[in-house]
């Protein structure tokens, strides 16, 4: 499965958030999966890191001319703004898991929720992602469409449980 | 200027939100704007309406094979999915006015924000709409980047006293 | 019905084809027709005055940040670069006439032809245009998938006698 | 370096196009170079096998739902139709190579030259790639605006020496 993880591009520190992050990459990796994320920095470059360790593929769907980081398996340059490359990088994932974040991340998880991609949220990382856990319609939908299940997870470990348990189409 | 109205596409019986859209719709014709959007039922057909019946411009970017409603001057055939072609619908904005909605709704507000678009919160409409009027960042902003103003307004005629204080660039 | 023309941005002298494209966009707005085109200069921008002239509506496709000229009733801003602007313009149009032109021009063609849009090459235009002309598989298509028919006309007039007899699904 | 190939779909039988193609493809991989192609049957699959057969990295940039060859590393959904995904396949490649086809090929091709991408037409292999061959302008471009030089090759070994004369910008 290729799975998505979406969340802020600004640095991150050595932190609990860093180790999150590079510990998810890892773990997707370890299960055989490819990562896909927007290629570029914070979040994004340590999972990148984390799951490069793990010897995994890597793809970062990059927008516009940005450059790619350093642990990318391959860049995909789509060509226009990174709203709309958020959109298309939902075509390519089987589940997205949602770290922290800023407006960017919220439009990707509604992109990811309009498209019936499972969503992962991690509880605590701050930002948009732990503000969408707050009033679910029936405590896991985004909407009265109940259009995909929103699932909430605290560790890399109860994600990647979640992860293994959807079944692909 | 283009203005763009979002909201939900289910249908919407006689009421103080029908006014409220066919009002709404009605202003940005009468102060001679072209009305943008999705061009489907609900809030668009309701904006619609009000616009042509003041003799004004509506296009309406339909995704897909969409048939749009009766009140277009103009459907523009995006194409591609609605996710899509709300971010595109931004493109062709001065400022977008949110009236209730869901998450196709909440998207297109992120994607507006994303790309600098004033946005106008219709107050006590209900959806993402209303949510989004909490807890904005220093009460405007959706986030830190602090990328645009986000207004709340009561009235179709008080979005449209903020609407002709944009000064366009 | 929908109508792109497509050819050359570069300027026009007042001239034969000058004439040509104010007649064929004078004849697409008295025949009730919508004009759509890419928006700017040269054959398209005398295409647009020929549609204004008449009356009609006339939509520009613009790309990026492009200006569109002064005769159009609606400039839609494609937000992406003119080869894809092209591509999506194709979605809008029920039948495509072809007035000299380069690359962009030939790209736009081969876009119509794969997505079954009848096409109008304008004979004696000059380039890609009159270029396709040539060799045409079994007299009328660009390839041995034999897609769609692709036509000839020396006139306006024998251009909208195609057009009329074009049933729209 | 990324390198689109890019022919037509339909199946290949054993043959020396076949040979041609699976050479390429081998060569895009012994020099260390990514190969990117529509990810289909045809001269896409045989190229890719090549590309796999060497050792290399295969992206597949697939339209709509198509399902990949055998021979991708990776495919990437592009969520939208072969002509759009074609254009966007340009953003990817730092040269493509051209092997008879269709409209679809053609299309590419001036998608291709418009983004200033250099070219490679494989001469003898027929179809729209052949055809491009004569009449070029100055005998190396495909118009007047002269946006990109177009080169044609015999052989995979020769295509292979005008790809690493390429100086990426």
């Amino acid at each position: 499965m290729k799975i998505a993880v979406i969340g802020h591009s600004g640095h991150l520190e050595k932190s609990a958030l860093n180790d999150l992050c590079e510990n998810i990459g890892y773990q997707i990796a370890k299960h055989g999966h490819v990562l896909v994320n927007g290629g570029t920095g914070g979040v994004m470059e340590a999972v990148s890191r984390g799951a490069k360790n793990a010897g995994g593929i890597v793809i970062g769907m990059l927008s516009g001319h940005e450059k790619g980081n350093d642990y990318l398996t391959i860049g995909i340059e789509m060509g226009f703004d990174a709203s709309i490359s958020s959109v298309f990088m939902m075509y390519n994932a089987s589940a997205v898991i949602s770290i922290g974040g800023r407006s960017g991340t919220a439009l990707e998880l509604f992109a990811a929720y309009l498209k019936k991609i499972p969503i992962i949220l991690m509880d605590g990382t701050g930002g948009w992602t732990e503000r969408m856990t707050k009033d679910l319609v029936d405590g896991k939908y985004f909407d009265e469409n109940r259009i995909v299940e929103v699932r909430i997870a605290k560790t890399a470990e109860e994600a990647m449980r979640i992860i293994e348990s959807i079944q692909v189409p």
